[in-house]
């Protein structure tokens, strides 16, 4: 039978990448333009009151190149809560001037491999534990997503592993994580039965070399070389208040 | 030669994901809106009254991020009863400002691998399987699909093991399953030879969290770890008819 | 040296898939919709009396589901003929409220398996083989069409397998078939070096459920199980003239 | 290391597939609809007197289904002239009219694995050589594409192969070739650092079902069985004068 | 645990492909497209300064083929400095007739492997290594661009190999890209972490032969042959200022 590592699990998360139709966006008179960014903004500012509150988390950053121009992630308590934020986007005028590039649903989750396997209900007191299932988002200036799964191929099937095996190569991949401590904060989002891959990894650093490093140096580590495949990797940069005044600005 | 499992057949199984264009929406006079959403409602009433009289079933859930907006699910007796009620959305005002996103058909099967693969001809009288093979869908608050494969690679190849093994396979994997009694309602819809993959896969529950959770438990299983290839997943909550009205409304 | 089995090979075939631009053709004026279905109804009548001569083959399904609203098939003795069809398709004005979704080219061909892979020129005069070759459609009420490969995988590698062995697992593979006789009519378009697989595999059938059947039934054969590799598959319900006009009938 | 086998290199090549946009083009007013084909037809006939000249290649073929509705080939001795004849297509009135469907590049060859992969300089003075790397396109009936790369996985690795065993297996390959020789005329697109496969092969003649025949009995060669490793395919049919007013005229 | 080979790493690098909405710049009267290039020109010429200045890159080339109609590729020393050129071309009037075609981020690397994988911060101070972390791009008359990644399947997995093993094999790769040295100058643009695949190459050269012979050499080579994994090639030629204003007249 199965032997499945129990998992602690925090809020639901959504990273909602869209594209903007700049020729689009140009092409509306300056004061509509004004008033559409107007809205946006108390729209952002709502989310940011919920993070204060603790009753949720926000970001939103740029992202470069052609994949998509901006992320907004958010968490919340229930999975009808991100729709709640998705459908109010949507209503919004500024979503007139985006196209759906990606999204992302998860559940930010705490591995645990390292208490060999069994969730403890306790844990979900601890307050280190809670910071980490129910995070207030940095302020980072870079950000990096890829979702991925764990390989079951021939003889690379981590599902066909035995508990202590998996739980040796988590143990292994976690010690590169932890070179990396205050240099890229990592979270992980399971979406195994939510969305097609079964994790997500969303990652911020003040370095975006950092990402580079972290990731190619963790594929060396048999857990991601013999058992890690990843889907598509978006990178951008803050979008704070100040900057997002000046990008969505026509002169 | 072959030595298939037989399965007991019921009602074809429509799944049909479309995405709004908000934009067109928005833009729609109030009274235009309204008008559509009358529509459409009183085309829902005809569902909901067809699965009252045990005729059909039918469901409306929204969809989480960009892969759809929402999801009409129906079953019915014959094929082209599915193409009436698609013909018939299609035919709504609604229709106009709706995007096909994802579809998928099957049948709603029950597997025979419990009686050793012999189909039972009787077993269509009896109340527990009647229920299952022509169910009323539960207003559960949350929605989960996926298509999934048997796997036909190298040494992995479910359909060239024997039928005892396919069985005892199987017979744990349902053991899973059982724990989840009474969380997750399962619907099985086979699509060999009607849909791209062999199955579609379709849960309701009241706890979101609950998707993750056996479908996670259930890879570890070697019926999914070593056999199981799985399509996308879409997960969403109810839309029922007060949440309709919020959903659709521009303030 | 290569050890082809040869092939008896008649009329050229094209399944060509639309959809409907549904918002469209209900924006057009009922007066213009009448002429637009009056002429596509002659245009089908033409279709109807080259097979009525023998000329070729045709048939009108609808299909289920997003992937196409309806398919178009035909059969004839020339590529170029089969163009000439599109083309005068696509001059029609109920072409502007489609949009092309699929299509398929092939050969409609006997498989020598059964001869020891030897193709008799003499065999063109056998009757029930010119019967096969340059078949009459029936008005079956279901229609089903996917597109396959036969595997070249590492030990999995049908192309290598000597002649022997193929026919062997082709004759196996032919007494499933043989079981549904009378059930399912079954059309094999050879279309390597014509279209992306190479058969396309079309059935036809008064009760849809066999498709279902027979499809998944072969797939614990040897040649499906270890060798089949399966596209996109397309299920529809019978066009004919009397639901052609409710199907298109804007109320 | 490596011991690749030099290629005699000649024109480039381009096919450009496009796809019609009937509706538009049947709104345009009849005299611009005029206008546009005999503009389209001088653009043809310079291509037409640069072939003349030996100074480069060009055919024009229709695509039977939607993968496409005509593609023009063009060779060249340089790689910027075939972007010369991309955009001066792109600033025909006609182009309006089409969609960019697919394209390749390549660079027409001859392998070299007969003379045991060493290229001889000389060999680009032989007439029969020139003939080859340098054609002029036949006013065949029937046209296939089809682009392919040789298979590097696990023990079927062709480019682990030692000369030798490539040198056998081309020249087996080649024996079937030459079996159509007179009814195909096949041409050997180079791509390897150009396109997104390894070659690109393109067929001419005069009977479309040889397309099949020879791609089919290949394939059971080991060259190919191994391998090979197959794109799209598409086929279709001269598009000659005659025939393109009658293709491009709306009654 | 892990034994990445450590890179020096230079500026951050976009490949921005845009497809060309002919029709629409046809449409735009005559002055206003001279006003939309000579706006062009001048972002193009702010560029160009800045490369001359030695605080980044630039290069512009026409793409051949369908895949997009021209590239532009920047370097900048930060992530958010590639994001800004982005935005500034989105706020060109040039911009509202191009199509995104694909991008690709990455930063400009220099393998540590020569040296056994320890990167020497002092490495940074020496000239050549300077020249090639942040150099200037030359005005070579053709561009070559594609992604890749080191495999890792069952036997032929990269990340599994101990660092002499990959030593031995980068050299032996290496002797043959320095038998192109004065035919084509590379670029690797290590992409792990930052975009889809793990890196991306550019090449430059005055004769675009020399990409078909360099890469169809490398790919027997046993770091290609078994372990790299290709994504789609993109080439084409120099639009300096002068092919520029002919490419862009509309007559």
């Amino acid at each position: 039978m199965s032997e499945a590592a129990e998992t602690l699990d925090g809020w639901y998360s959504l990273h909602d990448f869209r594209s903007l139709d700049w020729a689009g966006w140009k092409a509306l008179p300056a004061e509509e333009r004004d008033a559409t960014v107007k809205e946006f903004r108390q729209f952002l500012q709502q989310l940011d009151a919920i993070q204060s509150k603790h009753e949720g988390a926000y970001a939103l950053y740029t992202i470069t190149g052609q994949k998509a121009d901006f992320v907004l992630w958010t968490m919340r308590p229930a999975l009808e809560d991100l729709e709640e934020i998705e459908t109010a986007f949507n209503k919004l005028r500024i979503a007139d001037f985006t196209i759906p590039a990606y999204s992302y649903i998860g559940v930010n989750e705490l591995s645990n491999y390292v208490r060999g396997g069994k969730a403890d209900e306790s844990a979900y007191e601890n307050p280190r534990v809670r910071e980490r299932l129910y995070p207030t988002l940095p302020k980072s200036k870079y950000f990096c997503f890829y979702p991925m799964d764990k390989r079951r191929e021939g003889n690379d099937n981590w599902y066909m592993l035995p508990m202590e095996e998996r739980k040796e190569l988590m143990k292994s991949h976690g010690l590169i994580g932890r070179k990396y401590a205050g240099k890229v904060k990592q979270y992980i989002l399971g979406s195994t039965g939510l969305d097609d891959y079964e994790w997500g990894v969303a990652l911020l650093s003040d370095d975006a070399l950092q990402f580079k490093k972290i990731v190619y140096e963790m594929r060396f580590d048999e857990a991601s070389a013999r058992y890690g495949e990843f889907g598509p990797f978006y990178v951008g940069s803050l979008l704070d208040e100040e900057r997002l005044t000046s990008y969505l600005h026509i002169g």
